[in-house]
């Protein structure tokens, strides 16, 4: 058994770094917080006696070795970044939750055969620089890292820039490691569990992900001595494609969602008719084709719109992944703790994207998830019970075990 | 006859300040590069032998003094800052060409009876700090100046104190001058003049203007994971309510306008469903009883829209003015001014709000008009011929000198 009291000590010491606004955090990447956050997390690992490697992107790998050095190790793990209104647990609790499963192993005395290494992928969010889980998708060979260092953030600065600039630009080569499995554990970030009442998650599916970045552009000008005909609005000219959005999602329920969280209005003044706008449409399914189906509606239906308001119109695809099926043995294994440890669990399919997505393209991966308070995250209000934290890595840390081999 | 080359020459010099991105200029009021222009211009009145008072809301009055010193002035002028993309010509013609009339009279040796005052009224535009002519409204009466001084702009920085930080915060008690009479020139910023092929326009009305802040909240919540029923997206409220202020608008047509250019979206991020939207629309109609239908169809539509969405909904007025009728003695010295100088002119209503909609309440007041390339202004591309600046300022002088006698 994990230590329940451990594990929550440290999440609330972690959430000091970089406090919200509202009780939870904005601890975004590569921000001075996020150095002093990687920091903290540093000296809890070498504490517990782990080694540390850094890799170019700024990936964190933090290593109990096994009494046979030269097995592939097991990865655990998640991120430490945050929304800029972010709850204390959405990554964290998979971090911190891989180190206390190291606690209570040497707490114990329990040695693996394969070495067991605790992760923190950086820019998981995708907030301040598209795409989300960005250094993950670069382990796997999904992004090249000069494209990944190129990302900007909305004030022009880079992803490798500021990297360097946090201190945290490793030396070691992207993706060269090698895993025998990985497993994150996450909270829900969705209302099934706790509506169940199911302690634990297996997650075997996570629904893929279009991020299309869309420019609708009209002519600047002044909203009182512009007659109404000759405008050309691109503020309502967006929202009329922010409605065709969530049209195009519920024609899909429940299979699709969709909604656009990111929208900048250019010049942004009370009196000049929009002559720009850039907003980011998110469209997810577990279905490939229904993700197919809503970009291409998407695109078509815009570009009606707008050819019919004489605006103009260009979509940029930022960020997207296909739908994930992990894989069949470390489900088992999660599973197998689950019913083992006498936790109500159900399978589940992700409905965000996670590390372990991409992670499942280059070694066997699962994930586990425990309930959080009304589904809510990205909110600061994010909420989960300590019991629910020490049930998930109390599981987290049976199939890890049972991976690495006693 | 005034000098054309001279008065674009101080035109097109002042424009070097504060120079856009596209053209045009970035001069927002109470910036460094507001002091800038506000020195440019002094340094110019005092060459033309003027005297400078300010303000203690930092309005400029630069006094060519009158044969009978006692005799109340005439005052000319309008406003030397600028939309954040805007053109080079909204608001500085009408104060260099007040300059243009000085010099043209030192030129001459012509002496008025009345002293002759060009003015500067500080933040005409309205964009860093709500509402528009915010100078020109406490000058009038219209605004506490304790009140003024609090406006915030989006850092929360405050009127007052940024004020004080340009230097430009006078001695003189606000509102304290009795004026003959108040002219403005202004570019007429809408399309009918130049398609109508008149040099001039006689304004003899401006339509009076609500700028209603409205405040949708929802849900933060993930874009992935939240179901689409579970959903409280105040982005997709807002998209409605944008929609609504179209179709009030056009209902009155042709006798209202209505947009909204200021959105802001929080928090603002690709995977967050918007928790909180804030967003001025801007309603204008000469007509009073339609601008009061318009609040009010807004309000009540608005309302049942987030009922409906179960978001809920703030209102606050931010901005606003009556409809405007003109002086008709001031209005006639302007039509005569053209007529006798044999400019195409023709009546007109002023679609967009200016500083003589404020002084009309404390002295006769009217404004000529010149055209500008296809009604096009608040936006960098505003433009005007050299000819139409030159006729404009001509028909301001011959208006003034008649106003302030030889
Ligand atoms: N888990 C999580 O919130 N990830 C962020 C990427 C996404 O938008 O799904
Ligand atoms: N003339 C002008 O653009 N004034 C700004 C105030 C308004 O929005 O009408």
């Amino acid at each position: 058994r994990i230590n329940a009291d451990r594990l929550w000590d440290s999440l609330m010491k972690m959430a000091e770094i970089g406090p919200g606004v509202a009780g939870g955090n904005n601890r975004q990447t590569l921000t001075d917080e996020d150095g002093e956050g990687r920091k903290l997390f540093q000296k809890w690992c070498e504490d517990a006696g782990l080694e540390m490697g850094v890799d170019t992107m700024g990936n964190m790998f933090m290593r109990r070795e096994g009494t046979d050095p030269d097995a592939l190790p097991v990865y655990v793990g998640s991120h430490l970044d945050t929304q800029p209104t972010g709850g204390k647990y959405d990554g964290v609790l998979g971090v911190l939750g891989g180190l206390e499963c190291i606690r209570t192993l040497n707490d114990l005395g329990i040695k693996t055969k394969h070495p067991i290494v605790v992760t923190n992928w950086t820019n998981e969010e995708g907030t301040r620089f598209a795409p989300a889980m960005l250094a993950s998708g670069v382990f796997a060979g999904i992004h090249e890292q000069d494209w990944a260092y190129q990302r900007q953030d909305a004030k022009g600065k880079t992803f490798g820039d500021e990297l360097t600039r946090i201190g945290w630009r490793g030396e070691e080569e992207v993706g060269a490691r090698k895993m025998k499995a990985f497993f994150e554990l996450h909270i829900e970030q969705g209302p099934i569990l706790e509506a169940e009442g199911k302690d634990i998650g297996v997650v075997t599916h996570g629904q893929g992900l279009s991020w299309t970045q869309v420019t609708i552009t009209g002519k600047e000008a002044h909203t009182g001595s512009t007659p109404m005909p000759m405008r050309r609005n691109a503020g309502l000219g967006m929202a009329k494609v922010l409605q065709l959005v969530d049209e195009i999602a519920w024609s899909h329920k429940p299979d699709a969602v969709g909604a656009a969280g990111h929208i900048d209005v250019y010049p942004n003044s009370r009196n000049v008719i929009p002559g720009k706008v850039v907003f980011t449409v998110d469209f997810r399914s577990p279905n490939l084709s229904v993700i197919e189906d809503m970009e291409q509606r998407l695109k078509d239906g815009a570009q009606k719109i707008c050819d019919e308001m004489e605006l103009s119109i260009e979509f940029e695809k930022v960020g997207g992944f296909d739908p994930v099926e992990f894989d069949a043995g470390c489900v088992t294994a999660i599973r197998d703790a689950a019913e083992r440890l006498g936790y109500a669990h159900r399978d589940l399919i992700s409905g965000a994207g996670h590390d372990a997505c991409w992670i499942n393209r280059v070694a066997p991966t699962a994930m586990v998830m425990c309930p959080c308070v009304d589904g809510l995250s990205h909110n600061e209000a994010e909420e989960i019970s300590k019991e629910w934290a020490a049930a998930g890595a109390e599981v987290l840390m049976h199939a890890v075990v049972e991976t690495a081999q006693i």
